[in-house]
């Protein structure tokens, strides 16, 4: 049994999802992964940096109430806290920064030069900062994980990592957003632009501000998460051409489903002849049942890819929920932890497991 | 860099492709997973136990051209192949028997015991010989994979095992028979059932008796093989309610398809209230375009699942060719390689990478 000290930074409805998760399922985790956890940092606007070696109570966590009586320890900073909570993985989750994705680059690469896993729900720091942090991951011997940040919780980044060695990635296209998708099915059952808005927001899968989903900002940093991770090309915001789903109007919307091949919001990125470059492409496009992405409805996501091995392999999540997006959180946990041999390639493969099966241990000793 | 001895039992289509792939992947190999390889070991019914310690060239193989100057050693058996090949990694290829798994089980349980990893594409293996296979695997720690038996190359087995720790599989469905599929969409374009079965055949997609897909033992055993690694059920392929498409008369295949809802071989399988069984059957259903095999057309499959963690995920692989069910062989090559410290759980973690690292050395310095 190896014990792990688990960091939050940010306890929105993710992180507070995934600390349900981690509390149903560390039977589980127990019997199958030999995996003990407790949260021995919490870090949100409201009550700052919070550390607890010993452990928080989830409950009281997720009830919002951290019992002062347990005199948790505020630090002032990132660093300061890592010192305190000693964490061996961090979960972060902060709001999304579409333009540098910030801060969440800065605490990731604090959490990945203190020794510990970083794990993130959010694209902005694949986007804005993948090469730095998964070279940094990789010379800690740490993971760098971001499974929920594209398709929730359906394997995307771990799918190529783990199942698919050798392939070579040709194109791939997805619809990555559903607000925009449910604004549509809305407004084709005859209703306005605004109130499909509502509706996505009562389901609460829109961004912080619905702009960045129906200009097409969340499915374009999908785009250049996925060309940078999968296919090692440095694709910039700036370069997708983008367009949202402001311009269409209902009677366009109601003819094309109609016609049978309703709009979607679709991304698509392709090789260029070179090989070396992509174009790629965010807007609403008319999909008939056909086409591989034509089936996915309402709140569904949805991506296709064209393989050098494979003609084509579709992964469609259907109507994921919150537990969905901790559950990307809690595979990355486990995925880290359990394959610290595989981070640094063939030559870590010996050293690998060996700091794995020390350094919860010796983590453990000094933290209760 | 790590050199593998490999060997093939069974060289047809699907081992000739594996052949040509590993030849066409081999730098990508060396540079990506420091893999080297050499066939040592090549076991047909018309050539019979054929081994060369310093390797076969590949060309010759597929060129039907072993040259007897090289004097390969005939062995009596596979016992003795096996000692004569050294092979670290064996493909299994021979053609199944859908009643027993044999002999596929038997050859397989020899290469497991001589200490090889086991990688088949015969689901009767998985089917008949799973609990025993995967028990020697475990114990002998080597790996027991067969990705591409149930969706050609695309992850099933493998997404499970590597990128979905700690889900719960409560239902699947699926189209496992392209064979069946291609015969109904001939017959909805107004050609006959035999035309369909010859369809099927130029497409090089039949079982060796089509009637193994038309009457739905391929897709019964798929969600027998299924059920047994992914629920941990003994499903028996007569414990499948299994109704093939030689009822379907064309003027119903048309009716279907023109009311939008086309018929397709579906497979089933659902846990029982109880937790502990299965309900299970391979027939025609008529499926919708919201379907999630609703856009499964030709020669595609696709496996759909229902998971505690998430409301449906689906994986579709179009239009797979026999480089596809090649790659699926290859990844369960470098993943049995690359997982070596995996295998047996956390406490083979560390013996695991030190025997994986010096067992190809001390074959290469015998072998060559």
């Amino acid at each position: 049994m190896k014990h792990y000290n688990l960091g939050f930074i940010g306890f929105g409805n993710v992180g507070r999802a995934l600390a349900r998760l981690l509390v149903a399922k560390s039977a589980e985790l127990r019997q199958l992964y030999e995996i003990e956890w407790s949260i021995t940092g919490l870090a949100t606007r409201g009550m700052g940096w919070l550390s607890r070696p010993e452990g928080f109570q989830p409950s009281s966590l997720l009830s919002n109430v951290v019992d002062e009586s347990s005199c948790p320890a505020h630090s002032i900073g990132i660093n300061e806290w890592l010192l305190e909570a000693r964490p061996d993985v961090v979960f972060e989750t902060t709001s999304l920064n579409h333009e540098t994705g910030q801060p969440s680059i800065d605490y990731l690469t604090a959490v990945l030069k203190s020794g510990s896993h970083a794990i993130t729900a959010n694209k902005g720091a694949v986007v804005y900062g993948y090469e730095e942090l998964s070279q940094l991951a990789a010379g800690a011997g740490k993971c760098f994980y971001f499974e929920s940040t594209v398709l929730d919780s359906a394997p995307v980044f771990s799918l190529f990592r783990e199942t698919l060695p050798g392939v070579k990635l040709r194109a791939f296209s997805g619809v990555f957003n559903s607000t925009s998708n449910v604004i549509i099915e809305t407004m084709e059952a005859g209703r306005s632009f605004d109130e499909g808005v509502r509706m996505a927001q009562e389901l609460r899968i829109t961004e912080t501000d619905p702009a960045h989903d129906v200009d097409a900002w969340d499915a374009t940093l999908k785009v250049c998460a996925l060309a940078k991770v999968l296919m090692k090309l440095p694709l910039k915001p700036s370069e997708v051409r983008r367009e949202g789903i402001r311009s269409l109007s209902a009677q366009r919307l109601q003819a094309a489903r109609a016609e049978g091949k309703p709009y979607k919001l679709v991304a698509r990125a392709k090789l260029a002849e070179n090989g070396s470059s992509l174009n790629a492409s965010v807007k609403p496009e008319q999909l008939g049942s056909t086409d591989p992405l034509g089936n996915v409805r309402g709140t569904s996501l949805a991506v296709h890819f064209e393989l050098d091995m494979m003609p084509g392999l579709t992964i469609t999540s259907h109507r994921p929920n919150l537990q969905s997006t901790a559950y990307g959180l809690l595979a990355d946990f486990v995925n880290a932890v359990r394959d610290k041999s595989k981070v640094q390639g063939p030559t870590s493969k010996v050293q690998g497991p060996k700091s794995k099966i020390q350094s919860p241990k010796s983590k453990n000793s000094s933290s209760r």
